[in-house]
């Protein structure tokens, strides 16, 4: 993960004196998230060594209506002197990686001297451009900067090119109580998206129309941007402040990381930090798509057209691993190749594939949109279908069930194994749908399906194989306990002796080596967990309780991707107070940082699934065969709490209190579904229906 | 692997014509590796470019009495030409590694700039001195070499030096018929073995030395020890001059890499190239030792030796794998490290353990040697045995059974299983061994072994631990196949479809994805007819049959390791044509190149089998409880084969026709051994028995 040409560089002298808070007092200093209004402030007031007192408040945006642009505005005043002031605007083409102080498996080395080369630079007055370029795929890259003193007039304005940098130099005389207003205007554009001789002059054009724009017209344009985006999307929780917050803050960073393009995925760290190499994993698919196929339709979508856009390396990977057919998507990715190195916790990873299928039916589900389907869908799910066919084989010794033997499961802390429960559940719904789908698409898409079956040269004996697949699956059951193995060898493992682990050895991946891990019963996160919430009509509710219990105490929650499906399936199963706890360790992990390592970036996924702990788990939120479903309760601390979310293009607001459910239908013109089994039509006649809780 | 200072260098000119086997025309061309009198030898006629004809005779040996030198003889001899005669020879500092041209998973990357670095140099008169050192370990290497003209007379001697490189050059008036002589000595001395400033001086000493011996007395010395080797250990065929010819070349090499000084083990290749890193395994112990403590016990001590010398690595090791007692040894090393980088296909064979303490076992027996256990063998074996102690548990759903799950067996083709069971069997031989040990030294030599529980802190409930998890350890069986399945899910596969597999996809590792091979009951040498040749007792003949005809059919013997194992069961088990035809594939595997990667270097640990096949194999050696004893027969299209052992300091000399079998006592006074069951006694008395064969 290479970083961009820094632009956020603006250096201030009181005389000779540069402001630092590593030197001086700093007599206040508060740094705001504005979310509401979409940028970030910080407020600081300073006294430097030789006594000057200056006021500083900087304001910075990245454009969520203009993406090219930043926009960054810098008062100054000085409080008890006047003389010259400085100021120094740069942008820095010479940016390195983190350099990371401990060896941990999730994170990757540093890149050393594998950074960005300057190809290009232009400096004319108070505008830079700076093109760069990436060593080996020859990407380009354009970031230009404007730079205006709206207030305060210069009795110097220079300019210089060093190297890797572009400097712009403000010099004035200051007085006392009077503000120096700097303003300046950033924009990025790539290769990716326009010719490569084309960048300086968009971006150079970029930071003109925003300077004229101005940053406060750039900031109310964010402002209603946000505004729009809380209305839709925002969380209310009554009498629980730091879990609201941490919500909204989770639903602020993923708008903020939606990139709408179909070109790309949502790495794990979003763009925050350089953890896990900026790459895409499937909890995009079972974490995130879910969230925005419910907030943020557009968005979800673009990200299954990100796959679609992918699938000839899918293909090539598959090809690779002697499948002849089908498509195998990539553990981590990109471009779309396969960027795991260590394939028993990465490659092997085959459920990948059924994240894909799955997501794809759950935005189908929340959206009705199976245009979807028609376009790229399809093509995704039969092409990975066949690859589940492929893998899978009927074993004698299983008494000829259809097996999954040497794969990964979700849960890293066993590798290679016979008969991952999760993925052959998986699997066995992944192979059924797309069967289902190829004579749905027959009968009701006749032509669309031709074209497709052609295309990809798919014969009526494949699809009747997926479902006699389907139908022999092996299912690992353990008759005597009653629970879902793991896998095959699960219980012939020991479980691990959590008594003798003291708080300081977890995570265990950092303290153990994996050849320790994977000799014991010991979960990262529960695959099995998982399973009960994706495929929900497999289980009774006494096997999940069962499962629940047999899984929940050999639980690390290692994985930030645990708490989160461990809180919904307690909600569903009555676990209440399991259900609340998980929620707390899941919806503010990023933001008072409990797992540590929130320097390494934002954990995205679980930033969706504490939504999800909220509308699937407190509020019981379903849409099983495309019909929407409630079955809510308040967590017992809370007064109440209200969310809205879009059904096939309806936008529905839920508000829960302890004996109270309203259900209220503020967009589109009707919108139908159940409350605990009772079914609620909101239309122009009847817009809101109130349900009393037991 | 580094390769040292290149010293072989000696170029020629005649005129100006450089010779070189790429111009002009070779006239005649023989390359000679003289087995019987220990050197190479080149002899060539070349005709020049401008027609020059001159025939040259190369000698080269690398001495085998004085472990520094190598030592050259050039005679050059102009046959239709006088004129002027240029020699150089160099010393060259910039040794490159090879360049692997595929990628393929048992040879590492080219090493790139990480080669030594001069750090001094010497050049004086004919004579060169250059210290080279490694980049990050600072060892420091010196190489001198001395030149004598010993027939011609140079009317100018010249040296240079140029960067990385020392010359010397020669000028002559090349006469017709008149041999021009070079005799080039060279000598390396490393900072492992002496002060690094003393390392130049020795070198030049010890060329100094050998020059002033001579090239005609060194090849003399060397003529000598070989004709003591061969005396020793050479072996006759009748009948079949082709694998006489590969059984004895390999114990040439086997010969010439032993390095007889317990601080360094055999690389897999050993010194012949860089296939592996130059890398030590387990096939030391289980292919080499046998046949070093049959033929050069001191040899077989000292490889043993070389891991007490690393058992400090080894605990630590096993501390790095959450251990708390105990040794685990690197499944690839050099300096003691652990060097395996892809962990379950290294680290995870713990079987390494006790790879090493069955050759302890099969040393002691042979030589009788039991100071071996008292000075070194036991600390090895408590502290391995430690460890087999620590990694199994008794796992309830295994019947309480003592288990090892997640461990990797010989065969690499599955990796990360439950229960091995080549694995189980020999921690379990392993354990007994260590019990049995442990009281035999309390009783017989209680001083010995109050100190060593001492040094190691061993209790007694830890020796009484070693016992009961022997008895108790865990065996998969299969009822009914009546076969052992090589770990807990192998017969959950699928066999591999060998119909469906073209031969140019072998070795399956380079064509195929681990995750592909895994999936799949497919062996590249089988664990479970190892596990019959290393622990007979275990297993009645029937049972060898059942297993042998279940794992012939499944394993390619991608691995060198494999045909000689499957030889000498097939041997024991009366499968006297496949006992034969793995024998072919075994013995002259480098000499015919049969797995096309002879240039990565030679197989050093199937050469050892292939002794092994003739000598365990068809002659049914065996070294039970200190008792050696002997099946032998002929194979059918042998006349007969004799060879030569050392048995607890007694030499003895089998000779087998179809018909008699001959045992002779030629050193020692007295030696006693069974044939067939019937036991033999030779002396002063009777020197030699001859027994009919059925």
């Amino acid at each position: 993960m290479l970083n961009v040409t820094d632009s956020k560089i603006i250096e201030l002298y009181l005389g000779k004196e540069r402001f630092s808070l590593l030197n001086g007092k700093v007599l206040k200093f508060k740094r705001t998230l504005d979310m509401e209004k979409g940028y970030l402030l910080r407020e600081m007031i300073w006294r430097s060594p030789l006594g000057k007192e200056v006021k500083i408040t900087l304001k910075r945006l990245v454009s969520l209506t203009k993406r090219h642009v930043m926009a960054f505005q810098h008062q100054i005043e000085p409080l008890n002197f006047s003389g010259i002031i400085t100021i120094n605007s740069s942008l820095n083409g010479a940016v390195d990686n983190h350099m990371h102080e401990e060896e941990d498996p999730r994170y990757s080395a540093s890149l050393g001297d594998l950074g960005l080369i300057v190809t290009n630079k232009m400096l004319e007055n108070t505008k830079a451009v700076m093109v760069q370029e990436t060593l080996r795929s020859k990407l380009s890259l354009a970031c230009a900067m404007e730079n205006c003193l709206t207030k305060g007039s210069p009795f110097a304005t220079s300019n210089e090119q060093t190297g890797d940098s572009a400097k712009v130099s403000f010099q004035l005389n200051g007085e006392i109580n009077k503000k120096i207003v700097l303003e300046k205007y950033v924009a990025y554009y790539t290769s990716r998206d326009y010719p490569v001789n084309k960048l300086p002059e968009m971006a150079a054009g970029m930071v003109e129309e925003a300077r004229l724009i101005g940053f406060q017209d750039l900031l109310n344009e964010q402002n209603k941007y946000c505004q729009q985006f809380w209305d839709n999307s925002g969380i209310t929780v009554e009498g629980d402040p730091k879990t609201e917050q941490g919500l909204n803050f989770n639903l602020f960073q993923l708008m903020q990381v939606a990139g709408c393009n179909g070109q790309t995925g949502i790495p794990a760290k979003g763009l925050t930090s350089e953890g896990y190499d900026g790459h895409y994993f499937w909890d995009t698919e079972i974490y995130m798509v879910p969230v925005f196929a419910a907030l943020f339709p557009e968005e979800a979508r673009k990200l299954l057209e990100y796959r679609f856009n992918i699938l000839h390396h899918a293909r090539s990977r598959a090809r690779e691993l002697s499948h002849k057919k089908g498509a195998l998507y990539p553990w981590r990715t990109i471009a779309g190749e396969e960027g795991s190195s260590y394939f028993p916790a990465g490659t092997a990873q085959y459920h990948i594939n059924a994240a894909i299928a799955h997501a794809i039916n759950k935005y189908i589900e929340m959206t009705g949109d199976y245009s979807f389907m028609l376009d790229y869908g399809a093509e995704i799910l039969f092409e990975t279908a066949r690859l589940w066919e492929d893998l899978g084989d009927y074993i004698p010794s299983k008494g000829n069930k259809f097996c999954y033997n040497e794969v990964t499961g979700p849960d890293e802390y066993t590798a290679l194994v016979n008969n991952n429960c999760y993925t052959n559940y998986m699997a066995q719904w992944h192979l059924q749908y797309a069967y289902e789908t190829a004579h749905f698409l027959k009968q009701k898409h006749p032509d669309t399906y031709q074209r497709l079956i052609e295309k990809i040269v798919l014969q009526d004996k494949e699809i009747e194989a997926w479902r006699e697949a389907a139908e022999n699956i092996y299912i690992p059951y353990d008759q005597k306990l009653k629970v879902h193995p793991q896998d095959d060898g699960f219980f012939d493992k020991k479980i691990w002796d959590f008594s003798a682990t003291s708080a300081d050895k977890y995570p265990l991946m950092l303290h153990y080596h994996p050849l320790v891990i994977y000799r014991y019963q010991v979960c990262k996160q529960s695959d099995m967990i998982l399973a009960q919430l994706l495929l929900e009509d497999n289980f009774t509710l006494e096997q999940k309780r069962r499962d629940y219990d047999y899984y929940e105490p050999i639980t690390t929650h290692d994985s930030s991707l645990s708490p989160s499906i461990f809180s919904i399936v307690a909600s569903e199963i009555g676990y209440f107070e399991d259900a609340y706890k998980f929620y707390t360790m899941s919806v503010r992990l990023d933001l008072d940082n409990l797992l540590k390592d929130t320097n390494y970036g934002l954990h995205m996924a679980n930033m969706a699934g504490s939504w999800l702990c909220v509308v699937k788990g407190f509020a019981g939120m379903r849409t099983k065969g495309g019909q929407l479903s409630f079955n809510p309760y308040c967590p017992q601390n809370w007064q109440g709490y209200r969310f809205r979310i879009i059904f096939k293009g309806s936008r529905l607001e839920v508000s829960v209190n302890s004996n109270k459910v309203s259900y209220k239908l503020f967009e589109g013109d009707k919108i139908s579904f159940f409350h605990k089994g009772q079914k609620i039509v909101l239309d122009a006649g009847r817009e809101q229906a109130d349900c009393e809780l037991p």
